[in-house]
Formats: structure tokens, C-alpha cells, sequence
């Protein structure tokens, strides 16, 4: 093995684990809180915002793909140029998926944890401490995970200018 | 000018204009409307929501860098493997943060026209409706600007996949 395919080989698996974690810590978050003041029972659940549901599902896809092309980096030594195209592309369109759910969620977590007076959109996020904490655990690692996706195209171009002439 | 240069050229221009055209519209958005039932002015400025301020910013970043990459594309005949490395890179980054400023535009929007119950955050686009669509027309055309930006690291791809060896 290449020391290019093994860089490749540990930023897939990196890639895979970041999003895999993003998806489960986003996808298991929920928070119930008592209020004894007001007699009142709250829950804040991860699927109660689009931002979040689309953040999870996004860490789905991403690392499933991340796993797929792992397995494909590791079984096909010989890559022709389709299939090397193909995973930058790819590559290239998981870059955009987490960094469109990172963003997302963290406009969300934004008016969470500070609130917006002029719409009149109140913070939660000091009531659900814990849920927010997770949902921008969740998001700084798909944001990573766009970050070695990113670095997944960089490596793929720089092995392609590095080819013999 | 080669074939594949040409479509580079078209390529940045359309970049360009498609983040620029969406910064002045979320930079010149602002709704002022009278409540004659309560007798109040209420006014929306993009300036109000961070998630705009942001899609701002990343739409400004966005047309300047397209805008330097398309002088240099057509000044620039023979690249170096840095530069075209550096415009791949730099490319990718464009891709992510476009999205990134999409996705969060799009989660404040859906906000804005549905509101959330969960959080007791109540829709301001059915009074703000001219605002909301303006700032919908930003999230488009950035969006589309990031695949634009896609597909020109897709170009350089091919373009160095074709190279004689």
C-alpha cells in the first residue's frame, strides 16, 4: 500500500466515524425537564426541528458513503480514471451535504441559545442545556467531517498531477 | 482558448454573478409594514438574523474570489500544478461555504414561513412575505452557486485526467 492510499485509507475511516458519531449523538437527543414553578413537564427531542432532522440524515448518508468508498479504496487497487472521477465527485458533493447540515443546525442553535427579540423567538437553550450541548457536539463533528472530505479531494488531485507523464 | 478553458471562463462568470446577484438581494432586504389593528410599524432587516449576515458574508467572499479566479483564469494560460491546485482547493472551499451559508439561510426560513410549536417560535413570513421570498431568491442562488463551484472542480479533474502522458 501506497503512502497516498494509506493517507486516503485513514481519512475514509476518519470521515466514516465522524459522521457516524454526528448521526448518533444528533439522532439519540432528547431532554425532559421539570419546572416545579409552573407544575410543567418539558421535552425537547432532536426530530422536533428540520434543521436537526436534516443535519441527521445528512450524517447518514455521509457516512454510509464514507464506509462504501472505504471498502472500495481497499478492494480496487487499480482505480480507472471513472472511478477515481467518480469518488471526487462524490467526495466533493459530501463537502457540501455537511457543511449545508452543519450550517443549518447551528443557525438553529444560534437563535437556541441566544434567542431573536425582533421575531420574538425565545432562547431554550437554557432550559435544554444538554440537548443544545449535543446537537453543537453533533455539529462541529460534521463540520469536521467536511473538512476531511475536502482534504479526500485534495489528496485524490494531487495523486493525479503526481502520475508519470 | 481551448474548449475546457472556455467553459472554465463561463463557469466563473456564472459563479460570480450567481453570488453576487444573491448578496444584493439578501444585503438590500428589509420590510417595513403597518399592523392598523394594533397600530404598529413593524419592520424585518436582513441584518436582524445572523443566518442572513452570514449567507451575506459567504455570497460577498464568494463573487470576490470568483471574480479574481476568472482574471486569473484568462490571464494565466499555462497553469502550474500549484495553481491548479490552489483554484481546486480554493474551489472546494467556495463549495462548502455556499452551502453551509444555504443551509443555514434555509433553516431560519422554514422557521420564518411554518414557525415551530416544540419552541414556541411562531412564523413571521405570513406578515413579512415580500422579505421571506427575498431571502428564499439569496438561498437559490447560492445553493446554485454551489454547484457551479462543483462543477468546475469536476472540470479541473478532467482537464488533468486528459493531460498527455
Amino acid at each position: 500500500m501506497s503512502g497516498g492510499v494509506k493517507l486516503e485509507v485513514v481519512l475514509r475511516v476518519l470521515g466514516f466515524v465522524l459522521s457516524f458519531v454526528a448521526a448518533i449523538v444528533v439522532g439519540l437527543d432528547k431532554q425532559t425537564k421539570v419546572i416545579p414553578a409552573l407544575d410543567l413537564v418539558v421535552s425537547a427531542k432532536w426530530h422536533y426541528l428540520s434543521a436537526f432532522v436534516y443535519l441527521f440524515a445528512v450524517d447518514i448518508i455521509t457516512s454510509s458513503y464514507g464506509l462504501l468508498s472505504l471498502l472500495l479504496t481497499l478492494t480496487n487497487k487499480n482505480q480507472s480514471n471513472t472511478s477515481i472521477l467518480l469518488l471526487i465527485v462524490l467526495d466533493t458533493v459530501m463537502v457540501a451535504l455537511l457543511s449545508s447540515g452543519g450550517g443549518a443546525a447551528m443557525a438553529i442553535g444560534m437563535i437556541g441559545y441566544h434567542g431573536n427579540s425582533h421575531v420574538m423567538w425565545n432562547k431554550v437553550c437554557d432550559i435544554f442545556g444538554r440537548f443544545c450541548k449535543h446537537v453543537a457536539v453533533s455539529t462541529v463533528l460534521s463540520l469536521a467531517g467536511a473538512v476531511v472530505f475536502m482534504s479526500l479531494v485534495v489528496l485524490a488531485v494531487v495523486d493525479l498531477q503526481k502520475r508519470p507523464k
